[in-house]
């Protein structure tokens, strides 16, 4: 197999654009080897030779350690020296090694191009002919794959034993089952209910589960466009992403150099990467939509495949039967990939060719372990438009794909809204869970207001919280930029945080007993004044530190019973540990 | 009556203290005589010789005007001249003067106070003895005042016209009358369902509505501490409050010149202004809550409602026997009022003596129309405090003493949480509305979760939309720098942007439909590629712009069908208007 990167690209030296792009991102890159008070930790597995990482913060005063969830990789190990040249170390390839459907298979790339990430004559795989590779068709057969073990172990946070101990007592707990078990992963998965996306040829990827009875996942969208950004910013968005949380990333470069950017983002990327092959597709007829064929998708599918992409957006559902139905719409489709392909439809006066072809494209993502992630061509791109015809024909389509997808043992995302209104959140949910037999569902925010261009963060996490809550497995995040232009390095921090957060706040309101330790122990350094803590056990400890210091950056300040809010004598809490300290010996007194 | 400032100010030249306030003011105050592409407009009232200040929006393309509600005051009128030491123009005097059951009182204030509001025996007006002038007096009586049409024709954007033409279509609307009209305002107010916060001595204020059959309002809390900030610097936050959107604005100041800087605020709001007397009677005795008397605090009350405060925050639901309920709490009681209150009970073993007074309480409010908000003291202050015992108890007590105030004709507001995971929200607000008889609730978020300080206005976002789905009508804004420090006049304006999002995707979600229309027009213009329309349409234009023009500043770009997010080629909306033609085509060969 010999996979065909676009060919747009001018000869020149490999090796200084190379360096060129090291420096570039080298520039850029804060020295985050660690998170303030926290060093990397590694779990071992007990049914695998498996090391899971994790990140462990510590207490202060307490002499407590506090293990998170952590989706930044290497780069936050002090051991580990950055080099995106070399990319990251390929912890999944021995497992890859180990299976018996899997086989070698050699690429010749064209080593000359201008930006190429450093290969020679790679070594990729794909299933045997025939075989299958994909974890539901493991889980299906009872085994439990590293993947899963990894996964497991990631949920528990470390905390298999306080689970264990101490029984979780949640006012309104949905979620079944803790500690989570490798076998509890691997029922998720056998029954389509969760996924772990992992190609076989992204070894450098940390396995992680997407679905509703885990923690609530969430994606960073990254890429260039023709108007804006290169190799370097792209990498660091990337890394960036993961550093504040973002679980996975989606790569949607549609501008130059889109072979090479993925490459060197999917080398370099600890969580596992999406994307949307009809981009890429478009792309190499340039962009003209009605020039597209069944054969060129196909063939951008197996190089991102090969490659090592770990899902991929596939807007299979969308069918030209449903484009009248978007006519009358206040904003017509808002999806690229869902209009490209009604483009398409209506012009060949043809079915969408990716539904047509939809059983050669399991066959393709099978052999490699690549998820599908069925997009919402139609999803509503305003309130207007929110949970209309379209928009749930589409998803009654996404639901008979689903089936299809199973039967291959593909593992299956549903991608939902989009623009909807808090009334009518729940609905989306509902419909979901019942026309795709309980696939995790993967949404973008929703938006609940489209009045607030540049909040649209905001505006988003609130319907991604609430969505959440009800089951949503995976929240795509929305940054600032949305609707204005594309987002730079700050607007995806700002984005990854306000969906972690939505997301956690969600985590809670489930009753996750390890969501709820993190909070309490945060409000318990909050409560006894542990200004480092505080900023140590929050979601973005710089910002929190930062924030304090603009009024009180002083040592001494760190020690104080207050802060600029209140100042001495106004501080509640303060006030209150009086109050306690008053009642305690009332009561002492009495005795 | 004579009125006591707090007296530990110096006695210089008060002109050129005067001058330096007004100097700081406007250096610091950008240019925002009116909002891009907007003017100030003036609807008139049909029952009265009033004017409702507007704001319309000229789309650029439709040739249609869009106006909207409208807090911003004088400010964004291009007639008025800012000038802060003047104060406002006194739009309700006249109204006043002509209530039979009000009366002139004289003040005689030291006019030699450093930093005072220039002001020579100013008159302020009372209640007769044994008279009352609430608007929920009125309002029982059958009388439609001033205040309760402007607040009508408010609510509907000068829509009224739009709405009977064309009934409302919502999927799950909850809002029984539109359009709304001064009769449906006065029957709400009676009822105690709502309240027009409207002190007799705050002239410059624009009556507005609050109550969960009316638009979703937010407050913004602002005022310095012993740290930081100064009069100057609180009142720009106060007027930038009212131009990002609050619908009131609360000083709780405890730092230095309390007096001072509520007399500068609250002459240049030309929103309802907010207080909680508590913090200045604590000042008043040097920080120490023991020493706090109810003869303090009483004429500290007094004090305040010359002055013209439209709404107190009073802690009298917080009992004694409450305060064991705490003890065992992970965040004790994080209310300062509250804390302070128990730490007096406490140490008098006494009853909390705003409780006992509650009587003479409103017989004081009720002779300037202030308003009471029922504090709660007891909110919880972290997740694993929400809805616990203490919290529900005093939510009963302020049951209790709502009826009584209503007794006396004195509006009432209920003040709820605070962190509260989305889970617990619900309860919340069917408790309020059961234990409250259906008193307004204004709460604080809630905060979903604790563990994102620097991004509480986003936790609390997601809160407070739920809980004004729910019924909430007012929500008071949390900023970035919660729980970290005084926040300044940026994160002012993220906390009012982030609740204006907020409340207005519950009044979406409520099925409102001035809040629809919007973001209709809005996406209207987005689909049509109206740059300019989409900007002026949105909460924050300046940012919208801003955020636009990172990419692409260019004139021309403001006509562009696509944006730097996609590029040319990949842009949907540019795509899916392609299909609309081609199928509009397809239909008319058909034909």
């Amino acid at each position: 197999m010999i996979i065909k990167p676009i060919n747009k690209v001018n000869q020149t030296n490999t090796n200084n654009s190379q360096i060129s792009i090291k420096d570039m991102f080298n520039k850029d890159f804060e020295k985050i080897k660690s998170y303030p008070g926290s060093k990397k930790i590694y779990i071992e597995g007990k049914l695998h030779d498996i090391k899971v990482a994790m990140r462990e913060i510590s207490l202060n005063d307490e002499k407590e350690k506090f293990i998170v969830y952590d989706t930044s990789g290497p780069f936050t190990d002090s051991d580990y020296e950055v080099d995106i040249t070399k990319g990251l170390p390929k912890i999944r390839l021995s497992w890859v090694q180990n299976k018996k459907e899997a086989e070698k298979i050699e690429i010749k790339e064209n080593l000359e191009k201008e930006f190429s990430f450093n290969k020679t004559n790679t070594l990729y795989y794909r299933a045997k002919k025939n075989e299958c590779v994909t974890q539901m068709y493991y889980a299906k057969k009872g085994i439990i794959t590293e993947e899963m073990e990894y996964a497991a172990i990631r949920e528990n946070q470390g905390l298999e034993e306080y689970f264990k101990k101490n029984e979780y007592k949640s006012k309104n707990a949905k979620l079944p089952v803790f500690p989570v078990s490798p076998e509890f992963v691997r029922d998720e998965i056998a029954a389509g209910r969760a996924v772990i996306p992992a190609n076989i040829n992204h070894p450098e990827a940390e396995p992680m589960i997407i679905g509703r009875n885990f923690l609530v996942k969430i994606n960073s969208n990254i890429g260039n466009s023709a108007i804006s950004s290169g190799i370097a910013e792209e990498v660091l968005k990337s890394v960036w992403s993961c550093y504040w949380g973002a679980d996975t990333v989606m790569d949607l470069s549609t501008g130059k150099n889109i072979h090479n950017i993925r490459e060197w983002i999917l080398r370099n990327s600890p969580v596992p990467i999406g994307t949307v092959p009809l981009y890429q597709a478009l792309e190499k007829v340039d962009g003209i939509a009605e020039e597209l064929s069944w054969e060129i998708y196909r063939d951008t599918l197996i190089e991102q495949c090969v490659q090592g992409v770990d899902y991929f957006t596939i807007h299979a559902g969308l069918l030209r039967s449903h484009v009248p139905l978007t006519v009358n719409r206040l904003t017509g489709i808002v999806s690229r990939g869902g209009a490209i392909m009604a483009k398409w439809s209506l012009a060949h006066k043809k079915e969408n060719f990716l539904y047509e072809n939809f059983n050669e494209i399991c066959e393709i993502l099978k052999s490699f372990d690549a998820a599908v992630s069925l997009g919402d061509g139609l999803r509503p791109g305003s309130i207007e438009d929110a949970n209309d015809s379209a928009q749930f024909a589409e998803l009654e389509t996404l639901g008979e794909l689903t089936k299809k997808a199973w039967e291959h043992n593909v593992q299956v995302i549903i991608e939902g809204p989009g623009h909807v209104p808090m009334n009518l959140i729940e609905e989306n949910m509902t419909r979901q869970l019942k026309s795709c037999h309980e696939a995790p569902f993967y949404t973008l925010g929703p938006i609940t207001t489209d009045i607030a261009p540049g909040y649209d963060h905001i505006t988003s996490a609130i319907g991604g919280a609430m969505i959440a809550q009800a089951g949503a497995s995976m929240l795509c995040y929305v940054t600032p930029k949305e609707h204005l232009g594309l987002p730079n390095k700050e607007d995806v921090r700002e984005g990854v945080l306000a969906y972690k957060l939505a997301a956690h706040a969600a985590d809670l309101a489930k009753g996750h007993p390890g969501a709820r330790l993190r909070d309490k122990a945060m409000s318990k350094a909050r409560f006894s004044f542990r200004w480092e803590d505080q900023f140590n056990l929050s979601l973005d400890p710089d910002k929190a530190k930062k924030f304090h210091d603009e009024t009180l950056p002083s040592d001494a300040s760190k020690k104080s019973l207050f802060c600029s809010m209140c100042g001495p004598k106004f501080c509640a809490m303060k006030i209150s540990t009086d109050v306690n300290e008053c009642f305690n010996e009332e009561n002492d007194n009495k005795k």
